[in-house]
């Protein structure tokens, strides 16, 4: 009796969004010494970009782990819709009393896809990239 | 006692195809509805971006896992020559009824890769991007 | 008397296809040797990347010198929806007749977008990569 | 006789920055639908990938058409330290009554370096990049 | 009781080098037919990408799993500064005796970081590409 | 009566060498100052990479600008196999007394193509990237 192949397969998408680094617990020299130029109280900014990665099987009739399409639209309405374009400090209810570091944000992000994904797919890993230089991953 | 490091190799290749996601098992309204595009009769293509993974320990005497001229050379002949400029649906007996989704078609590279591979060395990993926006990883 | 700066501004998009050369005037044996692999008669595909290049000065109002939206559009609807998930040589009645070279598409491509440009904004360039060893490019 | 040759020479350089496309001389809904999220006021960001590209002859004794170590430096002073975590609307004196489009904020940068370059090197061209799907190249 | 969520952080660097593979234990017959134009006496060289993943929690007051100012302090020191613009087989003392395959320079630099990071931050993996067409990846 | 249309035809290369730069009719100490690392004695590399751009009107049987079988055979002749796993400085008889900048090998790789073109093509522009941050263009 044969298992089951077990595939990982990816999405792709990005998001452009401004951010602070700042702890209001402390007051702004450690803010400055601790984030630098990213505890800007004005705001920077990045292009963020995402890789999304599910586990399962191939359905015997579709081929598919997973339907891309239905990734893609459980990213686009859970995770796109809510932090493109926006202020992850002011604009995202569910960051309120967050300080938006990457791991943060990537924490976030899993807990926004984990929920919709369709049975007998698991979420395996979010991949979260700032700038060309960093980038951060989360397996829950 | 120490004991030998473990090292992942990767190399990369690529293959232009054809293929169409279409099964015959269905009628057109199921295929149409289930691949979208995908299931255009009349074929559609992308350029595959392979990367093969090994794990072994260097060889004292040369520093390589593995020779990467040899590493080439099996997927080149195993891979390559097999599926590029091909139409995954029509060219490829092995893949005759199979339909050419990328899980699919990763299973069957891994297939190919694996029995060529000399001792000592292992197959890890098989990693197959279709576009910009997705890609499948097999650990077999 | 100051001159209006010039500015060109460029847009991404993609499309993936299946295609042959094969030119119906010659016979197999010279289309073999002309084309090699693309003329393989079950067609084979790519992965296009295509960026458009318009030029103009900025409005005062927006300082856009077109909006990209209104670019991004016309590209979907004269470019992307003509030819993505398409076999180039079955499926785009205006391409009937043409031997489905990058050379060709690109200069199709240009007929398709140059109309649609609104006044003031000026198309500079198209260009088309097939893969990650070629590209063309095309001034009108 | 024969002349010199004229070769280009590029330096890449990146930023991060807030922004937001609005004038004050509409209302919000003006804005709001000439720029859409970009509009936003609480700011949106983007990672910025600049190219500098000078002309000039080689130097016969260093080979160099500009030491690139100095051109480098020209842009650091003049664009990173300027514009890097920075808020584009706000922290940038010379940017104060601009609308921060990429098109103002390309001929801001070509104004910054052009006036420092050293004798015999001209500055040929600005590229900045806002995300994977768009960019800008001015001329002067 | 909940855990705390384990996170991968992962920052790029590179660093350009000559190096030849040349076994001094064997003679050039064997250099020549084990590594090919590497073994050119006279040396060759790449542009080596370097990227360093450490795994820990994050810090409630940062946000950071580990500063990344700190962690790029690091890999300079110990890293870019002693290979970047060296010959890999001369210029190295902790590498005279080491023959520079990229296997055996990964596992030095796996041992350039470890000892450096600080408490609460484990190093998970080390990457490094010397072409276009191939990198290993290191996890101790 | 309609003129041919002009298209830009690209293919990419890429070699890996060894050089330095030091300029022999002055000091060490000139050299250091000028040339910083690059003058390492013991030599550094770098990957580069190469694109040739040719120019002409596309051949009505085969739609090509140029068959880029034969471009590639040239660029692999005349460079590749001239440069590759080299030491600029020491193993291109063509380069012995030229202080191999990039700007110097692209005047020299734009001579090695010219000459072996078809007729009905021009050679329009020589690319060189020497890293992730530079790159070089000339056009005769």
């Amino acid at each position: 009796m044969s298992t089951k192949p077990i595939l990982y397969i990816s999405r792709h998408a990005h998001f452009n969004a401004a951010h602070k680094l700042f702890n209001s617990n402390f007051d702004e020299k450690w803010n400055d010494e601790t984030f630098g130029p990213c505890a800007n109280k004005n705001w920077h900014g990045h292009n963020f970009e995402l890789i999304v990665t599910v586990k399962g099987s191939p359905n015997p009739d579709t081929g598919f782990v997973m339907d891309l399409k239905v990734l893609s639209k459980i990213i686009k309405e859970e995770v796109t819709e809510v932090l493109d374009h926006k202020n992850l400090n002011l604009d995202v209810p569910a960051l309120k009393d967050v300080l938006p570091s990457i791991e943060h944000i990537v924490i976030f992000i899993w807990g926004q896809i984990k929920v919709h994904l369709p049975e007998g797919v698991e979420l395996h890993k979010i991949h979260l990239r700032e700038t060309n230089n960093n980038f951060v991953e989360y397996y829950g």
